[in-house]
């Protein structure tokens, strides 16, 4: 019989790393939807490139989730057989793909704190995690200024660029704040040392972000208080319409291998 | 054990009634994107109540297909477990909702063809065919009557309208070769007398569509050689995340039932 949902346990630890994993593969995904659609042949490479990246860090991640939760599954039914609820990315990574300015200025933050993230669980009392960030934070690197040197040509580039550029801080921006939400999952793994709870990278990730804002020409809104719950597997609209593409594979054909 | 991936069988008879089926099935699905969308709220309404017609005229065929299949399936597994192949629509049900001089543009030429196949249909030599398209027939004909008007409407209307109008036009006219080409599957059924070669309802079609596009100030495009085979399961793009997002009840909840 083949298996259909499964889900995980409630332990923090594979919780804290579904949150990091699971961030990973819904970004990747979305960013691999400019396969084939880049505006320049070298982005539309780097872009896709960046995505497999992501999904790489994804499968460690989420293959060392499936191992301390104990119940024999393995990285392909963690990606493709969990309902909705039970993926723990923050809404902000499951946002359409947008345009180009929308999918650089998002690279760029999730970019910006999976660096400050990775260098932390480089130090995490889990080996594993250790060492998965080790080579993750190398291609975190990268991103990150592979986006902030797109931020700043599009934001103090044409008219329209730089427009585009607005709008696309002014809809992303309240979705950051769910990056650094205090809660109980993040504040265990914290204690046992597994990693940071995420408001600790708060202020690292703001001071790198305004500065790029600034070389830009662009100025950060004013905070605000919306927030958002994907964390707690509350998701937006998007996600659903999301998992049925990212699922089907698995779905149609249980079990199947390359 | 649940089952997966189901076929059909080459019968033509079932060919033929899973053509005209997926046309329903693949249009209801893509009309009732607009539910909740729809620029005013009677439209909205309207365009869920025409998505859920043709859902109820899906419904009736492919459960009287699946009979005629001989292998037990029911309606749910022909419109949720079979793979994109096995669809036999043509590709212009599939295309993406588009806006909504697009969406009535396709409504109406659509259910023209619908209604005239409806007619010949309450001739078929299957009773239950027959008994179908009476229902049908007053549908479609209420169909094609609220989108001729939308059509003019819009063609005729202001300056932003019209344009939107002759873009729809542009894009739309060369998928509708495929609804009135020759085939064996449509002789065979002819021959036996369960419903007309599609070819024979084209001169109705066009006499029917060019009026509507006369009081709509349009002028008819050129004939176009493009050809396409959604009726051979050769699908375009759209159709396989179209598929993902409709099957995706099922593929994650097997044989789930209302």
């Amino acid at each position: 019989m083949s298996i259909q949902s499964i889900k995980v346990g409630a332990s923090p630890e594979v919780q804290y790393l579904l949150r990091v994993g699971d961030s990973c593969l819904v970004l990747a995904q979305r960013i691999s939807e400019w396969c084939g659609h880049g505006p320049i042949l070298e982005e539309d490479l780097a872009l896709s490139n960046m995505a497999l990246d992501l999904l790489g860090q994804a499968r460690a991640l989420l293959t060392h989730a499936a191992k301390l939760d104990g119940q024999g599954h393995d990285e392909d039914q963690l990606a493709f057989l969990r309902d909705e609820r039970q993926y723990l990315n923050p809404v902000v990574m499951e946002l359409p793909r947008g345009d180009f300015a929308f999918t650089q200025l998002r690279n760029f933050a999730v970019a910006s704190w999976l660096l400050l993230l990775w260098r932390r669980l480089e130090q995490s009392s889990d080996a594993e995690v250790a060492a998965i960030a080790g080579k993750a934070v190398k291609e975190a690197a990268y991103h990150q200024q592979h986006a902030a040197d797109w931020v700043v040509r599009l934001g103090d580039g044409s008219e329209e660029s730089a427009t585009r550029m607005k709008a696309a801080l002014a809809t992303l921006w309240p979705y950051f704040n769910e990056l650094f939400e205090v809660d109980a999952v993040d504040a265990a793994a914290a204690e046992r040392g597994l990693g940071p709870a995420w408001v600790e990278l708060k202020d690292d990730w703001r001071a790198a972000f305004a500065e790029v804002l600034r070389e830009a020409g662009l100025e950060c809104p004013k905070d605000s208080a919306f927030q958002t719950h994907g964390r707690k597997g509350i998701h937006s609209e998007h996600m659903g319409h999301m998992l049925a593409t990212l699922q089907y594979l698995q779905r149609a054909y249980p079990g199947g291998r390359w």
